[in-house]
């Protein structure tokens, strides 16, 4: 930020550095005072921060049309201010340049990311949070909050596995025993399963110490395996490609199955990979299945991947990240068939559970997998303690337990349920409506709330509907499809993303650009998706222009 | 919780299922309006959160002293609620349940954790976070805030490496070049360094295709080393421990090297170490210096390992995440000199940033190097894009960026040395009061602000003075200073925490039980130190009563 040149400036003479200094104590003491929300200046920023987010969730649009360069300029200077700078201009500058250009991922005609309006009490707790600063990696930061984080993963552990009673009595307070880990996202979920799965199936045995101590070459070599591999279909996550190089794999250790047109893996496929890989010696770390593609929503038939992997005795991890929330609901749940027979499940608070970002959890069939990654250390962390550092890929981490606590009673079953029946009910109003546009193709049957199709120039639509687009035709649609997706955002009144899906056709495989459409915001209407439709074709008849 | 048992009762008609549902939509669909902070219930919700949250703040214990028992039966019950609870009861829930019983991490006499009071300006700023929610891992859904946290984070990097203004126009607001990457924590932070070291070394050559694709065993294979190691004191953070086992190589790929009394790495043992690896065909991954141990402070000679790093072409790594902001410090910033020539630095802002928790940090000396671990996705993150995610461990991410460019900006670099010179003078006078208390001994001489002492049971401090305490002696003061930091934690008055250290005695490794304190709370006084050490004297005068 550039605030005052005199603010960058060193080189004052050292009576005037020392004039400084004493009222910069006296401004950083300030900051700590326990009381100071109470005094004037607290107040006073209370206020005009709460008025700042007030203001920025009404705007209407979904973006400002700033560009990059712009942006560049603004952040350029990399000098950290000498003296602290005043609260009302930083808030001033925070308001003009940063609040002001940032996305509004709440608006209702935001419905390409899975970033959505969030419900109220998530703020004030955000500020409880912050307030309370303690750290769940030990009790001794954390004491009440421990197990309040161990209850609340504990209820969702119930909704996926449904155990009964008695289970819960014993591992839901139990510190030998972890039903679910709360991380800072999914993908440190999908790569913590993984790393369990590793550990506890490369164990230690008769005086081999195990992958943990001697290393995955050691390993695979003790137990007489030629390599390790993750299987999975090629629309998993990229957060296994980061598992796969981290874990020491190696990208081409994700064996990736072919998907079909609606996004589900080819289960025949998968299960001859498995037998290959058997074949060729292949350690199998884990099958993945996928309840909901970041792609395209997909479900994965979670029932027959879990047959595979029981009849093989392989681990079995559901990234349901985006999905899980399906459990909720008495009408869709069933697409998630099968995921009770998951050895792992990763599902994101901040997706749907409308929870803050930064809330990953990853759910444990057994209660005693995640010791095959416990590590301890002297000044935290002990044997036998309630510390949940123990077993986890992070160290200090904020109480986010307080947000999937409160949302699971607050907005409760029933109230999930709504929001996901919700979401399902307009993507299905949205595919109708693309359906019946002939500027529109829908690429895919939604499986769920994500909605993948394309924009078709009219010259082109009658090739489309005779199924006789040339190889040529489609780089042309996809080129403009990108361009359609780049004005939009540009504009900053609706957003779509959009992806590339691969398709066989033409005997190889081509790459067809796609509009992505996410619709979990609650505030989304059927008139807020007649707009954003509206929109693209309004901007297409102007690229089409230039197109022909 | 538990709530009323009504609303956990699943038995209910159809007709009344409907008839709830109609309520459940609205309620849901209110806490979702954007206008609710204006309404009275939103109001209401704000005002109740900041009480607690001032009420909390206001608390002069460090905790309750409630037990683990009654804690564990609190949060016993692991059904999800059907209906949304009402926002009253579940507030009154987690005043009485989870506020009342948090640890007082802000408390003057807690000094035993690196957790401490926060300036009052986070609390706003985590409002407006939530309330923006923006997603850091791609440019849609994080516009502004991309650019500003690049810009945030080149202001550390400065701070660190002085580089010129040439190199910082060139980089920080350059898709091309990571300067640093915004994590959730330090364990994170180092796991991401060390990630990057081995990919780079072990890259693609000569139509080998590198660790990332291809994996370890692969790699070691084709660059012709039996094995891979990271060398680094024996004090190294526990996530070194996790690094080592998720990257491949296991734990015992770790080697440690013996630290003196004081913390620092042994600096001619490290070299031999460095040199027997290579003699062993042990590709060294990196090594690495602490500045700042996490057990006592240390801070390692990181001249001298940045000399034998570079003498052997080998990555150095600093894990700074307590020490890294002595770099404010005109007094102590010298204590880091040699971290100007680390290939990569980890430094928490939850630390000694004073900003909230889940920011930690990894500065790369080279702009260019996290490509190695670089991924995309068709959905997100594309080549040659500003999207964050791109070269990171995690993928979606709040945008903590916010509070580390607020701290930079409204704490400013003389704010922050302030702060820095006033804990280590502070600890200062701690260590002159325990080596003038006979109730107390100092473990070693602190080279920051944290200090490790014990207390010695009357009957054997002739013996401590003559040093002639037998290793039973040991054991039974390890065993009293044990029961005193329980004694003291449980009673909730005051914290310090405890640790182990290994010392070479008797021609032994032995245990000791230290003591260990933490100065990093602002509001901590000299007076406050006092009443800390008075009450472990009267904690272990009714101790030694049983002792005896």
């Amino acid at each position: 930020m550039t605030l005052s040149k005199k603010e960058t400036t060193p080189n004052y003479c050292l009576e005037v550095e020392s004039a400084l200094k004493y009222g910069i104590e006296e401004k950083v003491m300030q900051m700590f005072t326990p009381l100071s929300h109470a005094t004037s200046i607290g107040k006073k920023m209370d206020v005009r921060v709460a008025t700042l987010a007030e203001n920025f969730l009404e705007v209407n649009n979904t973006s400002t049309d700033i560009d990059i360069d712009s942006l560049v300029e603004k952040f350029a200077d990399s000098n950290v201010p000498i003296e602290p700078s005043n609260f009302d201009s930083y808030f001033e500058y925070l308001a003009n340049n940063v609040v002001s250009h940032s996305v509004q991922t709440s608006s209702p005609k935001f419905i390409g990311h899975m970033t959505s309006a969030l419900p109220y009490f998530v703020q004030p707790l955000a500020k409880l949070m912050t307030a309370m600063n303690q750290n769940s990696v030990k009790i001794e930061t954390a004491k009440a909050l421990s197990f309040y984080e161990r209850q609340a993963l504990a209820m969702m552990h119930r909704l996926i596995y449904q155990f009964g009673d008695r289970f819960y009595a014993q591992h839901a307070q139990n510190s030998e025993s972890t039903l679910g880990i709360l991380v800072s996202g999914g993908t440190t979920a999908n790569i913590t399963a993984l790393w369990c799965a590793r550990n506890a199936f490369l164990g230690p045995k008769d005086g081999f110490l195990g992958v943990e101590t001697e290393g995955l070459t050691a390993a695979l070599d003790f137990y007489g395996y030629k390599g390790a591999v993750i299987i999975g279909s090629e629309l998993m996550h990229y957060s296994f490609d980061k598992a796969a190089d981290l874990l020491g794999i190696g990208t081409r250790g994700l064996v990736k199955i072919p998907a079909n047109r609606e996004g589900r893996v080819d289960i025949s496929a998968l299960r001859q990979a498995v037998a290959q890989c058997r074949l060729q010696n292949q350690y199998i770390i884990a099958i993945v299945g996928i309840a909901g593609t970041t792609d395209s929503g997909g479900v994965d038939a979670l029932s027959d991947i879990a047959e595979i992997a029981q009849q093989n005795n392989i681990h079995f991890h559901v990234d349901a990240a985006w999905g899980g929330p399906l459990i909720f609901s008495k009408q869709h749940g069933h697409k998630l068939a099968g995921i009770e027979r998951a050895d792992s499940v990763t599902i994101d608070g901040h997706k749907q559970l409308y929870l803050p970002m930064g809330i990953g959890m990853l759910f444990l069939r057994d209660p005693h997998l995640a010791k095959a990654i416990e590590k301890q250390a002297s000044y935290t962390m002990r044997k036998g303690s309630f510390d949940l550092g123990k077993r986890a890929l992070e160290g200090s981490r904020p109480g986010m337990a307080l947000f999937l606590h409160a949302g699971l009673n607050l907005i409760g079953s029933q109230g999930y349920e709504f929001l996901i029946d919700e979401g399902i009910r307009k993507t299905q109003y949205m595919a109708d409506r693309i359906r019946s546009m002939p500027e529109f193709e829908l690429l895919a049957e939604p499986d769920t709330n994500l909605l993948i199709y394309r924009y078709i120039p009219e010259p082109l639509r009658g090739l489309v509907a005779k199924k006789q687009l040339t190889e040529i035709d489609n780089l042309l649609i996809n080129e403009f499809n990108e361009n359609l997706q780049k004005n939009q955002r540009q504009t900053g009144h609706t957003f779509i993303s959009r992806t590339t899906k691969i398709i066989s056709e033409f005997d190889k495989k081509i790459p067809v650009i796609a509009l992505r459409a996410v619709i979990a915001n609650p505030l989304t209407t059927e008139d807020d998706i007649d707009i954003v439709l509206n929109e693209q074709i309004e901007i297409a008849l102007k690229l089409q222009f230039q197109f022909l």
